[in-house]
C-alpha cells in the first residue's frame, strides 16, 4: 500500500541518505517516517543483524526535554521507575501512565544534568503531555522538543564502526549509559543503547543541519565490516521480546500486564501519576500478559489488528506482532494472554 | 514509496470497505489511517467532488471527549476562541494554543451538552494536552478518546444521499449544527461540516461495529447520484483555503499568521491558555501569514518538506503545500510569507 507523503509527516536529516540507498517503504512515527526495509528480504536483514553492522535512522525517536527547577519532579511524576537514584549519564528504559495505570509511552530517559532530561519517546506525543501537566500544576519547568535526531548503529560491529568515527573511547560507555563524544568539534551524545538485541550505539545528532555528516562519516567508515543500511527487524524484535508501544501495548494496558513491573516501585514510597491505580492492581493482581509465541503454519501475513488466540474455541487472549523466523523455522509472535 | 502497518496504524472500520474499493494508499492520521486516493487521477476525483458526491473514510478524525462538571471550563482554556455562547448542537472551528500561542491542533469543537464536549481532532494527541491538563488542574473532568469513527458525505449530492439513510430532516441540519439522526434504532450525531468547500456532512458513527453497516446503507443508497468513494482532495483544500495542521501551520505558528484571527478573542475578556503571549502578539503585529498563491510552470510535485520562496534572491516565506490545478491550469499553493 503506498504511503502519501507531505510536510506532515517529517522528513530526517538522514531521508535523502536512505532514499539513495533504495529504502524500500516506510512506516510513521511521531509524525516523522521511519525506513522500513531495503532491497534485502527482512529474513535477510535479520541475518545481516546478528552477524555484522548496520546504519538505522530512527530520527523518528523524538526527544522530549524538560530543563529546570522542577525537571526532576516533572521526570519522576511521568514514570513508576524510580528515578531518584539516577546518575547523569544514564539511560533509563521507563514506562509511562496516566492516572489510571494505562499505559502512555515508554520512552528511554536520558539524565543530561541534575536539572535536564531527555525522553527519547515511542509513538505517541508526550510533548503534549508533559506540557499539559507542568502548565497545569504550575511547575518550573520549560518542555521541548528539541533539535535531535537518533541515528542507531546496531549489530555485532557496531563498535568498531563507531570506534572509527567517535574515537576509541566508545568502547568503554557502558549498557545504557552515554558519553559525549567529539564529531568535527561538536560534542554528541554517544549511548549504548537501541531498538534490538544485538548491541551497539544510539547518536544523538542535535543539530539537523549537521545529520547529513554524522551519516556519511558513518558510512564512509564501514569498509570491511560490511556495513548495511538498515531498520528495526520484526523478527529480531520479537525473537528479543522488544515490545512496540502501539503494537503490544497501548492505554488499554498497565506496565505490569506488559512484564514491566521490574521498572515499578510499588511499595507505596515513590509519588508518581497513577501510583495508587498502579498498587492497586498489583495487590489485586493483573490477569493478562504479554508472552512470546511459537506456531506452526505458513509463513503469516503482517498482523494489522490484533489476532484473537483460543485454547478450545474460548479465547484467552490476542496476537499483537507476528512473523516467520528463519532461525526457528516457525513463526515467532508476541500476544496479550 | 510504501507504506507498512502494524496494529500500531490503526484501521478504522471502514477499512476494509475501502480496500475493496480499490484505495491506492493511506496517510496516518491521529495513529490511524487514512485514504489518499483511488483508481481515478486527483485530478479525476477533483472534478468528481465538485459535481457529485463521494463517502469518505475519515475515521482518523479521533475524537478526545470532556465530560463532568469542570468541562466547559476545561475546554474554554484549550481554545481562544470564546465558547461561552456556545449552543448545545453547535459544531466550532477553534484554534488550540500553548501558553506561547504556539498551534497545537485546530479540531472542530462539538457541544454535545453544557458539561459534554467532543474535540474532533486533527493530527496530534490532544488526548494528551487534555489529561495532562486536567491532571495538573486538579479538574473534575474525565477526559478519553469515545469509540467514535467519523463518515464523511461531501460534494454537492450529499444532501440527497444522506437523506435517503436518516430522512429528509437532514436538509434543515444548518451550517457547522449537528442532529442526533436514527439510524436503525441508533441515535447518531449528524453534522453539516467536512474537510471540503463542496457542502456535506459528517456522521459521527459512536460504535466500531456498526461503521460497516453504516458505509454500506450509504453506499447502496449511492444509485443515480454518481456516488464513488473519495478522500480530502488537495486540489480542491488548496483552493478552497482550508488549512491542514502539520501542513500549513506547527507549533511555531500562531493562530494570527495561521489567519484565524477571528476565531481568537484578544480584548483579555477571556481567560485561555496562552492568552497574554496572544494578545501580546496581537498588539505588536504578527510578520508571517499564510497566503494562496499561483505559480506558472510544469505541474509540481508534492511539497514534503518546505519550499523556499524568494523575491529577487531575497526569502520571503515558503510553500507548504501545492499542487496543479487542472481549473486554473496553473500551480496552486499555501504558503507562509
Amino acid at each position: 500500500m503506498k504511503l502519501h507523503v507531505s510536510r506532515r509527516q517529517r522528513a530526517t536529516p538522514y531521508s535523502q541518505r536512505v532514499e539513495a540507498l533504495g529504502v524500500s517503504g516506510f512506516s510513521v512515527v511521531n509524525h516523522t517516517i521511519l525506513p522500513k526495509g531495503f532491497a534485502r528480504s527482512v529474513e535477510a536483514d535479520y541475518w545481516h543483524l546478528k552477524s555484522a553492522v548496520q546504519l538505522w535512522d530512527v530520527g523518528c525517536q523524538r526527544q522530549v526535554e524538560l530543563r529546570g527547577t522542577d525537571a526532576a519532579r516533572l521526570a519522576q511524576r511521568m514514570t513508576p521507575r524510580d528515578l531518584r537514584g539516577a546518575r547523569v549519564g544514564q539511560c533509563l528504559y521507563a514506562p509511562m501512565i496516566d492516572e489510571n495505570a494505562g499505559m502512555l509511552n515508554d520512552p528511554i530517559i536520558l539524565k543530561l544534568a541534575d536539572d535536564r532530561f531527555w525522553f527519547s519517546i515511542s509513538d505517541s506525543d508526550v510533548l503534549l503531555w508533559a506540557k499539559g501537566l507542568a502548565f497545569g500544576m504550575g511547575l518550573e519547568v520549560a518542555v521541548d522538543e528539541p533539535d535531535v535526531w537518533p541515528l542507531a548503529v546496531q549489530g555485532p560491529g557496531a563498535d568498531d564502526l563507531v570506534a572509527r568515527v567517535f574515537g576509541e573511547q566508545v568502547r568503554d560507555i557502558g549498557f545504557f549509559r552515554f558519553e559525549k563524544c567529539d564529531f568535527r568539534g561538536h560534542p554528541l551524545v554517544v549511548a549504548r543503547s537501541g531498538f534490538s538485541k544485538q548491541g551497539g550505539f544510539e547518536v544523538y545528532v542535535d543539530q539537523f543541519s549537521l545529520g547529513a555528516d554524522v551519516w556519511d562519516a558513518l558510512w564512509q567508515a564501514g569498509e570491511g565490516l560490511d556495513l548495511a543500511p538498515g531498520c528495526p527487524n520484526l523478527i529480531e524484535r520479537i525473537e528479543g521480546g522488544l515490545l512496540s508501544y502501539g503494537n503490544e501495548m497501548t492505554r488499554e494496558n498497565n506496565p505490569l500486564e506488559c512484564g514491566l513491573e521490574k521498572y515499578c516501585r510499588l511499595d507505596g514510597d515513590l509519588e508518581f501519576i497513577g501510583d495508587q491505580a498502579l498498587i492497586g492492581i498489583a495487590a489485586r493482581g493483573h490477569r493478562r500478559e504479554i508472552r512470546g509465541l511459537l506456531f506452526d503454519g505458513d509463513p503469516c501475513p503482517a498482523c494489522q489488528h490484533p489476532w484473537p488466540l483460543a485454547i478450545d474455541k474460548r479465547q484467552v487472549g490476542y496476537v499483537t506482532s507476528a512473523i516467520w523466523s528463519p532461525r526457528f523455522e516457525r513463526n515467532v509472535a508476541l500476544a496479550m494472554l
